[in-house]
């Protein structure tokens, strides 16, 4: 049986998406004999065939693209929290950055300089996040890395951090960092 | 005249290091004969010698440190957010991404995951901020490009985004976005 990406990828994801692409003139999903927007997916090793990014890099979902290399696509967040937030992705499905091969992390950093730059924006965040505890579903629902490229014009546009609660610094203790620096070195 | 760390590296960046250093075993500042804490820098053209990061880059100021390569640095935030907080840092002196030569961003990536892994944590966020209004002020005093790893154990620790406030998502108006991809994909 042809996999669906409406069965396959969780309508958390693909909601967006189709309310994006609503009314749109483009045909952006291939559409069967009979009408239905089913369309078929393979992946390779690298790819999750529920994974809506996976299905980006594929082609199997359109996205609104702005670069791309052999291991890297950029494309817009279809739910921005600024004009030109961009996502930009490794080709290649891990959850998080422990899981990246090098080769693509190599490739992402100066993918993510050339699309800042094209955003126009003189200032701007960008954010990985990884986990759940730690935005990663919040900020989009795509178990697939992806850093986000967030323009900054006005402070409440973009991301907005509150200066005391975001950012709970504290002074630090001395012999506890020479600790945790020790034992950070011993893992590497 | 021999530079001092003290008169050139504004002390709104210096002022930490030396509060976290106090009362060291360790004798991080090298001392003149007269006992001063007064320290030559010479900064290759990659260097900024008002800059707190070049000056931890040439080891004329320390830092706790837990990795480095030819083209990348990475020790202990000491004002962290959360047990691990690392700065990942391009041994070369620019502000913003923009400024920053390839090499140095094909380094970092591989980097970050060698550093996020270090920490132990299964969750975190990384997290480069460029300009005054992007935070690149208020979670440091330092314009030299800089990866935050910030490991997020609980939800008060580390980066503490409010779902609603931190991240105005909206709706995206789809023909807005194709004139916003299409602007994009000139200006790389």
């Amino acid at each position: 049986m042809i996999p669906s990406i409406r069965r396959d990828v969780p309508k958390s994801q693909l909601r967006g998406y189709i309310i994006a692409n609503k009314g749109s003139k483009h045909n952006f999903f291939p559409s069967s004999p009979s009408g239905t927007r089913r369309v078929s997916i393979s992946f390779q090793m690298s790819s999750d065939d529920k994974c809506l990014f996976c299905a980006i890099v594929k082609g199997a979902i359109p996205a609104f693209k702005v670069y791309e290399t052999e291991h890297t696509l950029a494309f817009l967040d279809i739910s921005p929290v600024s004009e030109g937030h961009t996502q930009v992705i490794p080709k290649y499905h891990a959850r998080t950055l422990g899981d990246m091969p090098d080769e693509y992390l190599a490739d992402i950093g100066p993918a993510l300089k050339k699309v800042a730059a094209a955003t126009g924006a003189e200032q701007y965040n960008v954010l990985q996040n990884n986990g759940k505890l730690a935005f990663q579903v919040r900020t989009s629902h795509v178990d697939h890395v992806h850093f986000h490229i967030i323009p900054k014009t006005t402070p409440q546009d973009g991301l907005v951090l509150d200066v005391d609660a975001s950012w709970p610094a504290r002074q630090a203790d001395k012999e506890k960092l020479v600790a945790t620096a020790e034992k950070m070195r011993s893992r590497i």
